[in-house]
């Protein structure tokens, strides 16, 4: 049978704390769409976490969460800049433009997922014209797509020229946790000036469970009806809720994504093959062939090949140091 | 404190079938998007259950269930035919016309939310004109939004003068576990021709999850990637089919629905107001005024004026016998 | 062969002043999508024409002039309050909902399509709830689709809660050329507080053109690029613009209403069926069973049943006596 | 004064036939919204030019004719595979993802706007997933915005694997006018099986109109309903199907785009500075430099630096030879 610990870091279930929370809330009558416990709670420990005044929702799918804060901050017939790597470009099969209304992405290259400042300068010069779709929104990915980690004055090198050219800010947090556990402060995006952020639970251990952060007052506006709108308004809410007081109330949230982080750095000291990219979050990303590549399918580790054309190990807080250390051995052999 | 066991039938947890499923099935590393064991498992009951040969996929919206299967029906300038007060057309915030592109929905009237066939024949009658859009599909609930039951014959009075017509049929079954232990057979829907059922789990007593079930060969194509362009596509999706498993291994999803059913004849029977509609199903609506109304609420317990001005009581799997003999007794005091 | 002299006013072609405007302006080189001199000078005569500080735009299509700008002023999450037998409401074919991506109508009763003040007052009253779109907009027809015109006090009734509640308002003045020879000033909507108007020209004796007049300095943004992305921009532009200059340079707009006025009062005079209207504009609408209308049509004159169930005579700059007295012959004969 | 001769070769005014037709058909009552007599007959001779059974809709604007037929023929989780450098990728403000709620487009490199056919057989073979949106149609540009005309041969390597995997055929044909003159024949596209032609009638010497031919059988269903809820059925139709007879029926629509290649090809045989592209048709982008554009600029002509960075000057069926005189007596002056 196929081993999927490295596809994604969401083939995992969810963590213990998770469960526990889930059948704590579960218990007696609840309000719905949102008007619950959990949810008044879970979002009381994700504005401590980030330090923010912010009003707190939950979706279910990561890319509904992103592409609909995207339609929040920027109109049809703008744009939103982002890494040409981001998940939004290239990952959400058109989503932005879905909830968009067909909302421009302009894809800026950079270094494992970094935006380069000198790329964001270049596309906040291009003038205004009636013929394309100029930019509202910056979005930002922390941590990257191929597991590298921002540094916090990279982002205000970021952030600083957007919000000047009057730019709102959007962060996919996906993988906020693994940047966390990696050093980063989550106060900061908030801090810097961030309009929304989008918060993973999901990847950070959760069951299917993706916060929503509004920051803008203009954004929050009527927002229940824009997720009941576009159906991402969860009647027994408390499902989606729940499981953030299990990340968060002691801790879980970091600790797990520390263990990710921690296999990912394992896996990378014992790998064969060259490094991609810095090993700075929960992912390995390696430089192999076809014929290496399907050695390891053939070895029963399903992988995938990636956007960049390295394959991509994924981490997460039920991988274990077994798994890496036998995937480790069966790598050499696939050399 | 509030109580809110008769406001809906979402402010119910989930039943301990489904919270068991969902620990058995946490365990381990499993595929993520839908290619998940759970899936396979869940989508062959479903398909047992309604007896018919569709692809099964999974939302945890039913708003979204219903809109987006519309949107794969029916063209952005046609419409769909659907009661006037069927939840797409009042209590979905637009969400048929945001996944539709602007589709639009035609009202029919009919007593206690089942459509009247002569008012439909008078809409399939209506000529095409560039000027309006003409229906494309035709929307059922069962159970109806006022706690009715089809017999199958007047479904086939609505359905089969539609297929006629060229429309595709469209069932909402978020309450169909009500209509089943009501005598209705599930198997029906598909007999008589429906193209797209949404199975409604979530009412009957799961987590978030609503089945969507795709008869139609044309509305298959590239399912998948429909899902995730409208953020509907959830990655640890072990956690939407799960839930299946635990309701229809062992009957729960009906056994529910039938003590749901029976707890709502119970309250009928004690209820000292006018019933508006016949209690067939899970929900009681009776007629109260203001006053009446605020005295319930100042005793403690939340209940909704409905969509016809009639007050709704909704049972539930966890609904109690001493919760509706107290409720009753309030009733009483409140008259 | 058929007559469709009176079946409504966009039957008619263009009046000599706009062809000649047209014939002027196609002179020489011009810039393209707007940029052109044809432009500028329509912009400053419809802006001296409302006395108001706007910026104009022109589409071809009343119901993209419609469709658009409601969805630069309300969010696809939120409706538009508007008379129930509006144009947007009944005759568009749902293009409020597609330019705004499901963006909601609410349709308010009123006599001869003015909106009631007290079912404005009660839409406005209803509380926000996640369930249904609440309205961020209102919309008023000038003059109505019944060939009703508003008086300046009647407006200011609407206007001024719609304003207080926050709404921002849309003015549909495809016929405000018939409300201004009726005695309305025109000046008086931007006097009011609208947002945007959509004043007509095609109607007025144009060819196909209508003025977008955004006085709302929010909703001027990148209007440019909002017009090309939803596929309004015209590449040769001057053709919208110049037919504005031939019906304003030297009052052809009213001149030519007054006279499309003054037939429907001729056609009301002479009518021997039973007006369901007030003959205010250009329109006169009767009460005629299905045999009589037929009789008229087998006559040879085309005209449709309307919305409302009356039929409709509508007349235009090209209307003349001789044709009003020659059908109105043939309704007594078809009585 | 600036002088726009070269800036597109839509900043020329309507051919004298094309004015000629519209006071023509200027006269009398017509039906509206396409039903009217001019239509027909224009219906008539494009069907004759393209030897195709089509229906054929007008649209006063190419960028919704384009984005509102592959809306047509593609859904929202799918993608339309184009040249990266075609309009509706580069110039039309995201209008293909707002008309077709999403839609994807697969941008293919190739030689002077001609895709590449390894490149397509590459973007073919990209096996399905639900991340991404999976082709249903390609799109070809005749002429393509470099100036270029495919061959036949090269547009049936083109079109024939295309349709052998079940996609689309989308031709633009906002310049087949400047085609057809440099030998290309019209009639090909329907010969190898396209499924909807954009025919350019603006560019070719028009007032504002495209013609929309639909040759497949189901993206025919309900079209004038399609038009009118995306906003592009025209209530005075006849303004946009009169100047399709000024231009086909004397054969002006030719000959006008044969002048305007000749005055390209006499620009090119002039033209100091490198040409970037053939000159195939009416275009002719050359290598400046921006000091070089600057002094054109400032001696008073006006052209564009184009998406691949040239300077692109195109000739219309108003460009006289002192204009291509002129302007290359001073192109001599800014090199």
């Amino acid at each position: 049978m196929a081993r999927y610990d490295f596809a994604s870091d969401n083939v995992a279930g969810a963590a213990p704390e998770v469960m526990a929370a889930l059948a704590r809330h579960n218990a007696g009558f609840e309000p719905s769409y949102g008007a619950d416990s959990a949810a008044a709670r879970a979002g009381d420990l994700i504005r401590a976490l980030l330090d923010v005044d912010a009003d707190v929702w939950f979706t279910a799918s990561g890319t509904a969460a992103n592409a609909l804060t995207l339609a929040a901050l920027v109109a049809p017939h703008e744009a939103v800049i982002a890494h040409e790597y981001a998940h939004i470009a290239t990952d959400e099969t058109g989503a932005p433009g879905f909830f968009g209304a067909g909302v421009g992405i302009i894809g800026l290259p950079g270094a494992s997922g970094r935006i380069e400042a000198a790329a964001l300068a270049n596309a906040l010069n291009k003038p205004e014209e009636p013929h394309w779709q100029s930019p509202a929104a910056l979005s930002i990915t922390q941590a990257t797509e191929f597991g590298a980690v921002y540094a916090e004055q990279d982002l205000a090198a970021l952030i600083a020229p957007a919000k000047a050219a009057g730019l709102k800010v959007h962060v996919d947090g996906a993988r906020m946790a693994n940047a966390a556990a990696a050093g980063f402060d989550p106060r900061a995006v908030g801090r810097l000036g961030a309009d929304i952020i989008v918060l993973g639970g999901t990847k950070a251990g959760g069951s299917p469970t993706e916060a929503i952060v509004l920051i803008d007052p203009g954004a929050r506006r009527r927002f229940g009806a824009r997720l009941k709108h576009s159906g991402q308004l969860i009647s027994k809410a408390r499902f989606l809720a729940a499981p953030w007081i299990g990340l968060l109330e002691d801790g879980a949230w970091t600790r797990h994504a520390a263990h990710a982080n921690t296999m990912a750095r394992r896996l990378a000291a014992a790998m064969p093959f060259p490094l991609r990219h810095p090993v700075e979050a929960n992912g390995v990303f390696v430089e192999m062939d076809e014929a290496q590549l399907g050695r390891l399918h053939a070895a029963g580790w399903f992988v995938y090949r990636f956007i960049d054309g390295s394959v991509r190990f994924m981490c997460s807080w039920a991988t274990t140091t077994e798994a890496v250390d036998e995937i480790a051995e069966t790598l050499k052999a696939a050399r």
